[in-house]
């Protein structure tokens, strides 16, 4: 039967997906330097050969036979079929040689960012930057050809956007993002405002040894329900979540001098983890299975750490598990680590800031990429367009830091391009979910409090996590919050918990 | 061109082995346990995968027409030519459904075998590895009845042998194994009353921590040249040397109560690396690239544990090491660790066994696998064969013991049936190319203890690494030695050493 041929192409690309993400994994956690040449071609040529298999062209036929053959389907199987169609079709859009090509110019420009950016060397990069945005554009160009009437694209960027994101679109983003830029540089100044009569927050006074940092985290993530039966907590310089969802790989950076940034990324990189191992398991192998689109993954993350890891209970909470491992510093107090948590201070690195800056990050990088691809303007100028914006939004210098610039993100070099905009997204999914479990469960802060967290996580699951793709991002939105993305929520969130 | 298109063909080949090749070294080493079902599906498939490709149809055609075209070809092109074939031929022989099955047996056998071997038990642990001897039979039966005239296997044993070791029969095995039992009982015999006069070797009066003995273990694989910016060493319970050439993963298993052990089964690993990283890189990619088979591997590792590692130059010159990391402990002084590395009495377990009672063990093994592949005797007969053996080689009773009995190694769990007896022949290819070695560079031993290992590392790789596969095993050990394998160098190296 057509649709089974087709599940059965799709386990396959699952199981080189399994080999993808565990030899990405392995990349950037394990392997030693001289072996990044031969893992760029093997990572390549899986890519090439998932293409290939997505390619063929009996694919069309059966997909063709299978729609024809709808009615005999379960419902789950159709919403599969629609998952199936999805990924074949962008597939089908870019051609192999240009798949290939990426992968190359991705690994190469991933790799020389590992070294080039801590010797803040922009001249060396900006080329293979280039290479990689040449071929992204024509990557957009090529989805944009082929799928813009029937999926909405308005323009080159919104094919970026939608690989990433499926359903967001650069005008929604717009209007969104406008409405942050409105409020934010005002809300920012009244907190810091705020904050200015409070006692600076203390920093720890000795460096905390790795292994200490590690073992805290893994403490942490054990409450926050991560199974190190199925996963593992790793180091790396950029944080993420990778692997699959019955081996769940999530990296921290550690650094011996700040613990408490370690201990926020660890929470951020559970909160995709579980995500991703609450998937339904009905569905493994399956397109229906996986996880949505980065506004929903980032959602889940920023949920873990930004609504509930940030929020004066779960800091009381999880004080004690704190000094246990740490010591009795002062810098390790309730009240003190609330203090470090929600500190309000425009900074020069994203992955630092606080959740308030922080949509300013990503506007600037959403406004820059964006402008790239729709040729307003060019990688040659991207350092200029950085100094005018961190000027203008958070009133930074930024001239000749490229390392604290443009090049501090791994993201871009690694191609993703349409990723940025995922962050602020989810960061205002997560305040809308939030809000919508207060509804539900009146008294979710006081579970917080007392770290009885698995009603929470239940909640989670039933409205996000086992859904899989079954619905859109808007209707997934509406069933567990019963709006449609909304920017107020995020904003009131905002002033609740800062003025 | 006919030939390129097969180049490209194996070029995919090579990829999908990294990819193979890094997922079975997590498998071992990182892998968390829930991470195995899907772990098992991804390496599956992949097996597949490749199957499919080197079963296509059209390879017939592309394999005729290069061969047309042979004269036109370099003559490294002729060799790589016969040696796609040579793969071709043995995978067009063995159906993908087959394949598959013994993937899935063998991940799930090795699997089992973690806890069960633990855990002594037999009677759960053998239906698995009836499968996978099933299996491994039908496998045997599809290469002879494919293969046989061509290859001039006399049985379907000859064809699992030729897959681990290209080139060697049973008959051969069989003879040259007769000539060690015939030598070996006697040697041992009187090996062991000329050390009962010695004093006992120590043993380390305390035990050493897995990160000191890692940190010594990575010292003395510098000094053999193991390149750490293309490779590392990890933990597992069986050491193994995996990764690729420029990637090279090996393990070494830690055991806080025996350092001394860890040492050498580093050495060992190293030594197999060494032969990897040291293929000839023009050819890499390229099935004339790989290394030789395992009886060559493995003269490699022992040329490098048994015959380099614990002479005495040797451990006089890395005693000094040794107290720099463990202390000054009386175990370490260079007269106890050279009585201890070379302390002959028979034990239980193969792998800590010494190198003159080490292949009554491999021959035990052998005798049983061959006899359950020619249908002589049952994988349930399997504990009693084995006791029967053990008492008649090594005068030790084993009755009931499966742990440190038939369950003790990892080969016949993962499938590789026919692999044993290179761990023999590699031993005396190694003690071969010794001789030969010192015939080459008659102050070999004296370079061994100052450490100045340059000229005999690459007097192997000008002999065997940089070789590849240019030539038959046979062929390799005439143009390196002057001789094929004879039993004699080795049984002379043994009298040699412990007379």
């Amino acid at each position: 039967m057509s649709y089974n041929q087709l599940e059965t192409t799709f386990y396959r690309l699952a199981q080189l997906n399994h080999a993808s993400a565990m030899l990405g994994w392995d990349q950037q956690v394990m392997m030693p330097p001289k072996g990044n040449d031969s893992r760029g071609r093997a990572l390549a040529e899986l890519s090439v050969i998932a293409t290939e298999i997505l390619q063929q062209d009996s694919l069309g036929d059966l997909f063709d036979a299978a729609e024809d053959n709808k009615l005999n389907l379960e419902s789950w199987q159709q919403a599969n079929l629609r998952q199936m169609r999805s990924l074949w079709t962008r597939a089908a859009a870019i051609p192999k040689a240009l798949v290939e090509a990426e992968v190359m110019a991705t690994n190469n420009c991933a790799y020389a960012w590992r070294s080039y950016r801590g010797r803040n060397n922009w001249l060396d990069f900006k080329p293979l930057l280039q290479e990689v945005f040449d071929l992204s554009r024509e990557k957009a160009q090529a989805l944009s050809a082929a799928l813009a009437t029937d999926q909405g694209y308005h323009n080159d960027y919104d094919a970026l956007l939608d690989l990433f994101d499926p359903g967001t679109r650069q005008a929604r983003v717009d209007a969104l993002f406008n409405e942050l830029k409105t409020v934010l540089p005002d809300l920012q100044h009244r907190i810091m405002e705020k904050q200015h009569g409070l006692p600076a927050p203390l920093s720890p006074s000795q460096p905390v040894a790795r292994q200490t940092q590690l073992e805290l985290s893994r403490a942490i993530m054990t409450v926050l329900g991560f199974d190190f039966d199925a996963g593992r907590l790793d180091e790396t310089l950029h944080p993420f979540s990778g692997g699959v969802s019955d081996d769940s790989r999530i990296t921290s950076r550690i650094d011996e001098n700040n613990v408490l940034e370690s201990i926020m990324a660890t929470i951020h990189e559970t909160g995709h983890s579980r995500y991703e191992t609450g998937l339904n398991r009905d569905w493994r192998f399956k397109p229906l299975g996986h996880s949505m689109g980065m506004s929903i993954h980032e959602s889940q993350s920023l949920f873990f750490e930004m609504q509930m890891a940030r929020s004066e209970p779960f800091i009381n909470a999880i004080q004690p598990m704190v000094t246990q491992h740490l010591g009795t510093d002062p810098a390790f107090n309730a009240k003190n680590l609330h203090r470090n948590y929600t500190r309000v201070q425009p900074s020069l690195i994203r992955v630092n800031a606080d959740e308030v800056t922080y949509p300013l990050h990503v506007i600037l990088r959403y406004e820059i990429e964006r402008d790239i691809i729709l040729g307003r303007t060019t990688v040659a100028d991207i350092p200029e367009r950085w100094d005018e914006a961190m000027l203008k939004y958070l009133t930074l210098d930024t001239r000749g830091n490229y390392q604290d610039g443009p090049t501090q993100d791994i993201h871009w070099p690694s191609g993703a391009i349409g990723y940025f905009p995922s962050y602020t997204l989810g960061a205002m999914n997560a305040a809308q979910l939030h809000h919508a479990l207060a509804q539900a469960i009146p008294h979710a802060a006081e579970l917080v409090g007392r770290l009885e967290l698995e009603p929470i996580f239940n909640w989670l699951a039933a409205h996000i996590w086992e859904k899989g793709c079954l619905l859109s991002t808007d209707e997934l939105m509406r069933e567990a919050t019963g709006d449609a993305l909304q920017a107020h929520y995020f904003i009131d969130h905002l002033q609740s918990r800062y003025l």
